[in-house]
Formats: structure tokens, C-alpha cells, sequence
């Protein structure tokens, strides 16, 4: 097994370790395992508090900053984080306005996000929470009740962190955040299993030629496997499920994500195929991101999440975002 | 084979229409296949063009755009860009302050760059060149006489970037790109080969328990094949390569590559052992990137590039900059 790491025992430690070191404008707290921002929380501000497994990065710690999360929570390689980091977390960043939780939607992190917002709740902090369940690909999984929830994620993290930004209440944080979610809808592919840094072993078995239709973040099973096909077929199938589910229309969001094996220049293809389909339905890209944004450590495939957009929610994406994931200026 | 292609013959024209999709700041000429601005010269102001063979992006598409590049000719997968291309985005972006390029040191690039610059100049616009060889891993290669250019051209581009949208001169600009290259070195470890798109083949053969130390970034080879171990080890390696070569101490600008294949959590645990290795030389870490910046498409592996940073090219550094592979406010 080959990885850069030094030792399977520490990985999430040593990766927060330098995180920290390349960025000053986190305070990661090593012990704990929380990435903060260096700023600390804003009186009067509600506190975004999200994580969930290692393993998908950036998500979630490096969108961690201004205009975006207050604290990012990461558990053991696609391990939920326990209650404690999140109620921790979420003391830290109270502003007095109250704290959000942004909530993958696996079995995991529901549990124990929810547990962290009770205990919290007992003490005095208010909390909210959304469910992010954008995946269209499965009604239930291995790790879900429900859909799960993937690249959706980014783009509620970053439009109610803006939002958040402003001094809105919690109330209208949580509304923002739902919205996005009920606008956004994901799918994704894979090519290979991803292999896990402690056996180095492959998260599923995929022949040379077949390929995961609707695979999840984990490498959980999807709809079927399906011979490789040319990118256009297989973001026909993508794009089919999701406009089966949500029409699409209008102006759109559009992420292409990498699972973090994939080479750029294949994702960039990706996106065209995307954009095609898009103007085939009456729909354009309003705004694009094309990169690894939710990965699943070095599975070859990708995803693609659309969020169709109103006012509100391309002025927040437009907003300014300062972490070392996603950033335009002020 | 199984990759996010269409046709073989069309990846990097399919890549370009997909860049065009996802970025309005670009204007994007396919058939020439150069990426500009879309805003435009700007009269009196230097003009950057960069290029070299695809399958390395970000680099150098994704870093036109204020604050760097004018122009970007990409060649086929690992193959040089043409003359006609370089001539034609030169005039392009000429606003009368004559035009730098940019070159990795590999022979195709280094030659066809050179007839370039010669017939632009016989039509009358004033071309300097500089030339990026930071690589220290080995003195000639398969493709290269000379060191090969390598993650310091990230570098080179942002600061002479910087530069010329101040509206220095083309002697000024040219002047700080060498000085940014001269303070530059990096060296590469790769733990897999990368597979062509075309053929599926891997560009080398590496066995389980294998690694190349100082790979080139089209998977040539470095110094040594050797075992696996521990990613404190690879970095020392890597960086003691470095030292030798400039000595490491003060403000550092450091880049943890990724070559396209290796998770973002392993970057930023190799970070975290470059960082305590250049705390061991009395340096320290001023700036940093994590990522995936110059890739060889899906190899795993990381390099790692430092730049010995004075105040000018720190305040460079720090200047605005609006790309899609980077970014930070005005």
C-alpha cells in the first residue's frame, strides 16, 4: 500500500497538523479535532457549524472562513464526528445569535448531530439544523435512511454562510439553508473504488471495463453497473435522474466535481457534456464550479449537483468567501 | 480504459469547450486553441502568455485572468503547443508593451516557444522569454537538456502577473519572472504512474511497493526507483534535494502539489512534514498552497516547490489575483 501518510493511527491528526501550518487563518484545535476560524466568532453572527467523515476533502475544514463556516467538525476517514466536537464546536462560535448545523444526511451524522443540538440545547445554546439530502441516485443506502446527502452540501455551506454574514437571524439562516438543499440535486459516477489509507484495500471491486452508476461518497452501491460508456452517455444518465426528479430550468448552479482521482482536463469534458444538456432542456449555467470540492479520497469518478437558483441565492453565491476551498474577494 | 472522454482525438478541443462553459472571464478560441482574457488587452500593459502540452491543468489555462496570465496555449496530452499558437496569442494580447513568455524547460516547449518569439519579433512585437527550470531532481532528461520546469512556473506566472498589471515594464516584468525562478526549486516523488487517455496505458510501470523519487511530470524518470515508506521519509528526501541546491532558511513560499491522483487529506499531511522540515532549517513558512496546481493527469504522488521569498515578491504574491485555479481578492 502506498500513501503519503506516516502512520494509519494519525492521519486525521497529522492532516489538521498541516492544515494549520498552511493556513493562518484557521485555528485548528488538534486535540479536539475542530478547524475554527483564527477570527473567532462575531458577536451577534450565527455560528455554521458542519463535518462528518474524513476522507471528502475539502470538504468540510477548507471551507472554514469568512463568508462560509464558523467550524468544521471531521470524524475518522467516512466516520461520523462524535457529539462532543460538535457541541464543543458549537459553544466556541456562538456570536449569542445562535448556531446552524449543517448536517449530511447519513445515518452517523444524523445521530449524532442531533444528540450534540439536544445537549446543547440543555445548556442553553440555540441551535438549528438542516438535513442536506441532495443525491438522487438512492432512495435508502448502506449508511442512509433516505437520500444522501453529497455536492449539495457545498453550496449550503456557502450561500447561508454569506447570508449568516450579513447579521441575518437564525430563523432566516435555517430557511436560506433549506431552500438550497430543496433547489439542489446530485448524482455521481464512478470509474474506480476508492482504497482506504489503513489497508490500502479498494472500498468495492470494479472490472476494467464496468463502471458505478449513482455510487455514493463512501463507495456505497448505486442504481447498477453499466459497461464505460462516453462521458456524454454518462452524463445523460446523471442528468436524466435528476431532471426526472427535479425539471430543470432557468438559471442554474452547476458543480462538476472530481472524486479526487480523476485528472482535471477530464472534468472540464465533464462540464461541457453538462452545459450541453442544460441548454437542451431551456436551463444555462449561471454559476460554475469544476474541481474537487467532495471527494471520496482517490475514487476516480464524478459527481454533478445543480441548485436552480433565484435572486437571493446567486446574490449570496456571489458574496464574498474567504477559505482556502472557495474564495473570490470583497 | 475508462476515462471521462468522448473521442480520443477531441479531448483537449472537448476540454476547452468545457472551460469556455464554466468561465465568462474567458474568452476561449478553440479552433486556434488559446485561452485569453475576456476583457481584452489592456493598452500598456505587458502581456503574459504561457503554454505547454495538456494534462498538466490547473496549469496554465486555469491561471489566465487578472492578476496573470493574458493568454494560455495548451498542446495535445503532453506535447508542446505549436508555434502559430504562441504567434497568434501574442498579438493578441499585445497592448504595446511587447509580451513575456513563459516556458517550461522542455526541448518542444523551449524550441517551438523560441521560433515563436523569432517570427513575432520579425512583425514587430517585442517578445522576452523567461524560462522556468526549478525541478532539482535530475540535470537532463527524456525531454529536457537542462533542469525541467516544474511547479515554480505557478509561481513565476502570479508574481510577473502581479507585476505587469501594475503596468511595469516588459524589462521589469521579465526581470522579476528570473529572479522568482532563480529563487525556486521543487522536486517530484510519484507513487503511481498516470494513464493516457488514449491508450489507458500507464506511462510507466511502478510495482506495489515501489516509488519514483523525483519523477518528472510526464512520469519521466527521477533519480531512483526505491520501496515505499513513511511520507516523513519521502519529504525529507525531497527537501534535503532542495537544500542542496539553495540552501532553505527565512520567509518561504511553499506549494504542496498534488500530480492529480493523490487524495487532498494526504497533501495535507505531506504538507504538515515539509513545514517541520523547514522549522528543523531555521526557515519558516510564509506562504502556501495545497493542492493540485500542476498535474501529470491522474499520477499519485506530490511534489513540492519553495520559493525563497524577499519583501518585493511577497507583495507580489499577495496582489489581487482572479483565475478559476487561483484566487484571492482585490
Amino acid at each position: 500500500m502506498k500513501k503519503l501518510i506516516n502512520d494509519v493511527g494519525t492521519i486525521v491528526t497529522d492532516a489538521l497538523t498541516g492544515m494549520a501550518a498552511a493556513n493562518p487563518g484557521l485555528r485548528v484545535d488538534i486535540a479536539n479535532r475542530i478547524v475554527y476560524r483564527a477570527s473567532g466568532p462575531r458577536q451577534g453572527k450565527v455560528g455554521l457549524v458542519s463535518g462528518g467523515g474524513s476522507g471528502h476533502e475539502p470538504l468540510h475544514a477548507a471551507f472554514v472562513g469568512y463568508g462560509m463556516l464558523d467550524a468544521a467538525c471531521p470524524g475518522e476517514i467516512f466516520t461520523s464526528p462524535v457529539p462532543d466536537q460538535v457541541i464543543e464546536a458549537g459553544k466556541e462560535v456562538d456570536g449569542g445569535a445562535g448556531v446552524l448545523h449543517i448536517v449530511k444526511n447519513y445515518t452517523g451524522d444524523v445521530l449524532n448531530f442531533r444528540l450534540a443540538a439536544e445537549l446543547a440545547a440543555e445548556e442553553g445554546l440555540e441551535v438549528a439544523s438542516v438535513l442536506v439530502n441532495d443525491d438522487v441516485a438512492v432512495r435508502d443506502s448502506l449508511y442512509t435512511a433516505g437520500r444522501r446527502g453529497t455536492g449539495a452540501t457545498v453550496f449550503v455551506e456557502k450561500i447561508s454562510g454569506a447570508l449568516a454574514e450579513s447579521g441575518a437571524s437564525l430563523t432566516e439562516v435555517a430557511r436560506v439553508a433549506t431552500e438550497v438543499n430543496k433547489r439542489s440535486r446530485s448524482f455521481g459516477i464512478a470509474l474506480t473504488p476508492c482504497s482506504l489509507p489503513g489497508t490500502g484495500k479498494p472500498t468495492f471491486e470494479l472490472s476494467d471495463t464496468e463502471i458505478e452508476i449513482g455510487v455514493g461518497i463512501h463507495g456505497e452501491p448505486g442504481r447498477a453497473r453499466a459497461a464505460a460508456g462516453p462521458v456524454r452517455e454518462l452524463v445523460g444518465i446523471a442528468m436524466d435522474a435528476i431532471d426526472e426528479d427535479l425539471p430543470l430550468g432557468d438559471d442554474t448552479l452547476v458543480m462538476v466535481n472530481g472524486m479526487g482521482g480523476t485528472s482535471l482536463i477530464e472534468l472540464y469534458i465533464t462540464f461541457a457534456e453538462v452545459d450541453a444538456y442544460l441548454r437542451g432542456k431551456g436551463a444555462n449555467v449561471s454559476r460554475a464550479l469544476v474541481g474537487n470540492y467532495v471527494t471520496s479520497l482517490d475514487m476516480q469518478g464524478f459527481s454533478v449537483t445543480v441548485c436552480r437558483l433565484n435572486d437571493e441565492l446567486t446574490r449570496l453565491w456571489d458574496a464574498p468567501v474567504e477559505t482556502s476551498g472557495l474564495r473570490w474577494g470583497r
